[in-house]
Order: C-alpha cells, then structure tokens, then sequence
C-alpha cells in the first residue's frame, strides 16, 4: 500500500499571508489535513480565527488550534530552508515559475534531506506583493481559466497540499542522509543575513546607491535562489567576499 | 504559453448527486470555472440553489445558473459515454480504482475524441451509493489522510477539475525567445573568463594558495553551474567583484 511519511510531511508548512477572511483559514486547516499536513502558520497582526474558522476546519480543529500567529513574514521563515509562494501570474521580479506538479519535486527532495520548507499563499484578493515574492525561492502557479482564474484560497492549499501528498506518497523511503552542512540548507535568517552582507558593502563601495530600487539586490536574489545553495556553499560565498573586505580594509588601515 | 482547447473541455461535464449544503454548490460552480469547465448537473429531487450558493460562486455564476437539475442519476448521464464516479474508498464493487493523475488520462483520451464524459461526485457525507458507482466505468480515488480523508466537496471538485486541466493543457510553443542578454546563456569562453578572474582575486587576497587544490574553485563552479546564470547576471556577479576591487585599488594608491 502506498504510504506517505509523517516525518516528512511534518518539514512543510503552509503559511497564509494576511487571510481576510476567518472562515477561510478553517478551509485550509480542513484542506491540509486531508492531505496530511499539520503545521500552519499566518502572517497577520492580529488573530482572526473564530467561529467561523472553526465550523469550516470540521476535523481539523488540531492543525487550526495548534496554528501560530506571526507579525512578519519573515519573523513566520526563520527556521525554513526553502520557501515557495503561490503567485498568480508572472511578475516582474522573474523567479523559477512552477506548475504545483513541477514545485512539489523541489519540495520533495528538499524536505526528504531534513530540511524545513515553507509554502506560502498570498490575500484572497491580491496574492503576495512583489517584497513578499522576493522572499520565495521558487513561484507557484497553479494554471488556471484566463476569463476567471480566482481560485479561492482553500482551494489553493487544497490543491498543492494535494500535489505533495501526490509525490510524497513512497513504499517507505530509505533514511534520509545525515544532516551536515554540506547537504542542509540554510535557513531564511541565514540567507537574509548573506543578502543584507552584499546590500551594505554594494553600498560602501558605491555599486549601489542610497535609496536604489532594489532592482539589484532582486536580480541577486534570482540568482542564488536558482543556485538552490547549501549552507557549505553559502559559507563559501560569504567566505570569498569576507576576504576581499578585510584584505581591502587592511589596505585602508595601512594607509591612514 | 500553455493553452487548454475549451472544445475540449466542454465534453466534460461535473455531476454532483444528491448535495446537502447549497453552499457546497456554489463553491463547486467556482471550482469547475476556474479550471476552465462550465457544465454542472445536479441529480436532486428538488433545486436547492439558493443566495449561499452565489454568494460561493462568486464569479462563477454562470455556471451555477446554467446548471441543470436531474431527478435521477440515469436521467443525468443520457448522453454520456464515458463515467468516472469518485470514491472515498474501495467498495465492494471492485472497478478499476485510479488516482486523479491517472483518471484523467483515461479522461482526456476519451474527450478528445469528442466524446463526452462525465466525473460524478457524491453525498457530503456518505459520497455515491453502490448502485451509482456501478454506473461508472472508472473509479476515482484522491489519496487521502487515512486518520482524516473527508476532503470538502467543492475541494474534491476542485483537485480533480486541476488535474483535468493540467493534461487537457497543450503546448502551444511560442517563437522562440529574442537572443538578448536577459535571456541568452554565457558562453563557455564567458564563464570561464569569470572564474578565471575569481581564482585570480582570491590568490592575490590569500583566499587561496598558489598549487591550491582546486576543490574550492570546483564548489565556486557548481554554484553557478547550478543557478544556470543569464548573461546578464554574469555581468552583474562580475560588476560586484570589480567594484570591490577597484575600491581597494584605490586605497592602495592612496597609500602608495
């Protein structure tokens, strides 16, 4: 019989970005459940679960109990190594865009390693804003009628938490490999903090300008997010621009 | 782009037997909208269609008001010539029992054909009796939770409508793409200047050693290799690692 490993199901999260709707929160729980998710997370300031969300969760009163409540996005990613947003149509910052079924094998291999990934939705009527997308390593879009393509948020998670269920569904997987930086991912705070490394010293050296658009910085982004780094390989990264600086520092520190 | 044949599509029509909840109705005209199906029949004694169900079908409307009611299932399938009837799980009539991904290729052969067919959904909470599922000539399964499987019926509609889509969806190929540097890949010759300049910066800062094993440029390569770089972004990886360089340059000559 097919079976899926709850070990592994439990390294994906589905996080809802600022949800209007309470009744709509309950449907995801309910949706993710059926597929065999438990973990839920929503990015709002203040929390809107009620009645409503209850009576729609039906069975799923555990995962929608057990739900956190987070103030910031990236506060709701710092212990995630790949994050995923579900993106309704191409914008301008042109990450990797996957179908569900092309997304849930990224997802799969990441989360069969050990590693935590976090799949997110946007608002019920605007999805995720372009800041939010830039925080994704890959885009999500599930194809739809272009004459009327407004999938209801639960039926988003539904059907993505499907797909998962779909590719994780194995004759019981040999172990994972172990856990070492040369196969972990980094964590969000982890590339954030590599990002915001490069943004200050673009600054410093005059690459970038004070109050730039943040062109740059997206078009470096799509590229290590393509690069799908491990932790060693950020480390060598950081490691190489690290050198330049002090080598250049000393360089100052002689002169003055 | 991907477009999906609507000729094709509208062979396929979603029967929902016997609903509870008008509600349900609504979100299930939604669902087959969104994918790109359009004809709903419902097998009901009376018409339950009420203010729930618009208010769920939002923009599918009219897919809700061109929906026709059957007083029974047979009166229903008239001129169907190929039924698929979802199934919570394996009953005593054994036919062959597919997943979504699976069905509709049976599905889509058959429509494409110009053949008519219709998916069938059950009760809310008991699904389709015995004497309906024998009506079917394919049985569709959506793996589930064995501790929670009761997936919503509009949800149910939704996974399936999406898989129809995804295989119904043809590849029409656009032209292909202009050859600019947003687009156009380096070439070897290009790359491999890259690297050259990288493992030449690293010796003069002491990142490396001379006769270096070569190990870190390999894991420097594997990086790039896998973010599958644009020409573009090459330029810009180049950009930053030249900036740096010349800053330190600068205050070298200063204090030379």
């Amino acid at each position: 019989m097919a079976i899926v490993d709850s070990n592994i199901m439990d390294n994906v999260v589905i996080i809802l970005v600022d949800p209007s709707h309470p009744g709509n929160i309950g449907s995801a729980a309910r949706a993710m459940k059926t597929m065999g998710l438990k973990e839920l997370r929503i990015v709002k300031k203040e929390n809107i679960i009620n009645s409503d969300s209850i009576a729609l969760a039906k069975g799923a009163r555990d995962v929608l109990e057990s739900a956190k409540i987070y103030n910031t996005l990236d506060d709701a990613l710092k212990d995630i190594t790949l994050v995923a947003g579900t993106s309704a149509r191409s914008r301008s910052i042109e990450l990797p865009l996957y179908q569900p079924h092309e997304a849930v094998k990224k997802i799969a291999e990441h989360v069969r390693n050990d590693n935590k990934c976090a799949i997110i939705f946007g608002r019920e009527r605007t999805g995720l804003t372009n800041e939010e997308l830039q925080r994704c390593d890959i885009h999500v879009n599930i194809d739809a009628n272009p004459d009327y393509s407004s999938l209801n948020l639960a039926m988003s998670v539904q059907v993505i938490s499907y797909e998962l269920r779909q590719i994780l569904i194995t004759d019981k997987k040999e172990k994972p490999p172990v856990n070492n930086e040369f196969i972990r991912k980094p964590t969000h705070d982890e590339v954030e903090a590599y990002y915001d490394f490069i943004e200050k010293n673009l600054l410093e050296c005059g690459f970038l300008k004070e109050g730039h658009n943040g062109k740059v910085m997206g078009q470096i982004r799509r590229i290590y997010a393509k690069a799908d780094l491990t932790y060693h390989e950020l480390r060598i990264l950081y490691g190489i621009l690290a050198t330049m600086l002090k080598y250049e520092k000393n360089a100052n520190s002689i002169k003055s």
